[in-house]
């Protein structure tokens, strides 16, 4: 499996760089080491994609802790796949009802708002491409969920939406106008609203300010169905929106709902992609 | 009206109060100017209910606007509420599956660890005594939804749930506790999961951190059916839990599902009260 990896010219961590992490040993069966076996599959598998042989990669949940033991050089999943193919990605929860991104993931509050001021703009265009590319939306209509109560309400409550929200969109609509892509920009919209909007089909994707804005809309409206793609790569990859469960292995309790969701939003995306492809 | 106002013993603004409220006209029939009817109304019922004349308050949403230009000194209704009654007073929205209550309402974010400090321990306390008193919860359990993602993460992901929330949940427990009430406090909880659990019923109500981690919820699950409860008050008070709608007056298609929730809670919650009354 290593050789696997070393013929597609992925480096592996802990034999091409060697600093901190920890020397494979290849008279170990790597699948004794469930953290090394996680690294492996990923790897290949990411591989496969940027070599063109697979369309579309879906990817089970990983155990953080032991990818890192392992000598997994990344935070995780979306970390490696963005690096290994050198573009900057989001991740869209997509449910049946709704579309979300968080354009600030694990950041603590307070920093949300220096977050928002350099991350927002190239989340809303990697969102609205996705949207066009993945999704076959001619003119995809985005709507941003202010960081304040109200979004603001006019800079009453905060006056981030004015100072930092609105000149990111601004940016974004620049940037994809200057491209040639025709894309709505919505708000920034209260986020206690934006998302019933969003359910009844007001607009295509909700860009959320941070991450609980983002994940306790998809969580409760779709616990066991979201599917969390990530946008902006070369190729198509979905993961069931959870973590592991290892007291449910071999169990039969495991929900093999989000999962199932993800490979079948993975199959209608590449096919999207296809025919856009065969249309150009 | 006035007269009856002045009876009651209520101040009555731009009368009690001269400095910068406009005089209302006794010449002038009240209910030909919204603002001074929806006053009028709204201080009665007070008076009325402060008096012990009635067990429980509904009111219907009010155009803010208006009453602060027929004088009426508060932001809203539950300020007055509070003001009138002497007593710190909390927001909950109950629905069916889920009872929320924000500890800080609107407030920009960058304000919000400060306002915790200071109001997430009273509001605990108040959320508490009102599922015992109003619910007949005897021993409530009351979760408290971090700030940060995953509520920090330990202190990884922002410190604000150890050195702000933590120690609030300290205080409060150790007030009930002294008052003699029994309350399980659960927390810091991640606030993109703490939501299942209460539709779940594993918690009898979650006190959020803020006011878009509390509407979120309650607009996704229950937009026509959630009800603004204040809490803390000597009285039921209810309101259904969204704005006015004058584009919808006279249309016929107005939904009147929030406001008939909100008088069925009262006439249950007043009916609780009375049976507790009668047991002590």
């Amino acid at each position: 499996m290593l050789e696997r990896v070393a013929e597609l010219g992925i480096p592996v961590p802990g034999r091409d760089t060697p600093a901190t992490v920890r020397e494979p040993d290849p008279a170990v069966d790597p699948f004794q080491d469930p953290g090394l076996a996680q690294r492996i599959c990923l790897e290949q598998a990411v591989a496969a994609a940027l070599a063109g042989e697979v369309d579309a990669l879906l990817t089970g949940p990983v155990d953080k802790a032991r990818l890192a033991a392992a000598g997994f050089p990344h935070p995780g999943h979306t970390d490696f796949l963005a690096a290994a193919a050198g573009v900057p990605v989001a991740m869209m929860f997509v449910s049946p009802d709704l579309r979300v991104v968080p354009a600030t993931v694990h950041v603590p509050m307070r920093q949300v708002p220096e977050a928002l001021a350099t991350h927002l703009a190239p989340t809303l265009v990697t969102t609205a491409l996705a949207l066009q590319q993945d999704f076959g939306i001619a003119r995809p209509r985005v709507a941003v969920a202010g960081l304040n109560p109200h979004a603001g309400e006019g800079g009453l409550i905060g006056r981030e939406e004015r100072t930092i929200l609105e000149p990111a969109m601004q940016r974004a609509a620049a940037d994809l106008a200057a491209r040639g892509h025709r894309v709505q920009l919505l708000g920034p919209l209260p986020g206690d609203t934006v998302f019933l909007l969003a359910t009844r089909g007001e607009c295509d994707a909700v860009v959320a300010s941070y991450h609980d804005q983002a994940l306790i809309p998809v969580k409760l409206l779709a616990f066991d169905r979201a599917v969390n793609l990530t946008v902006g790569l070369p190729y198509i990859r979905t993961s069931p929106a959870h973590g592991t469960a290892p007291d449910l292995a071999w169990s039969g309790r495991a929900n093999p709902g989000s999962t199932r969701a993800a490979l079948e939003l993975a199959v209608s995306l590449a096919r999207n992609r296809a025919r856009g492809a065969a249309a150009n």
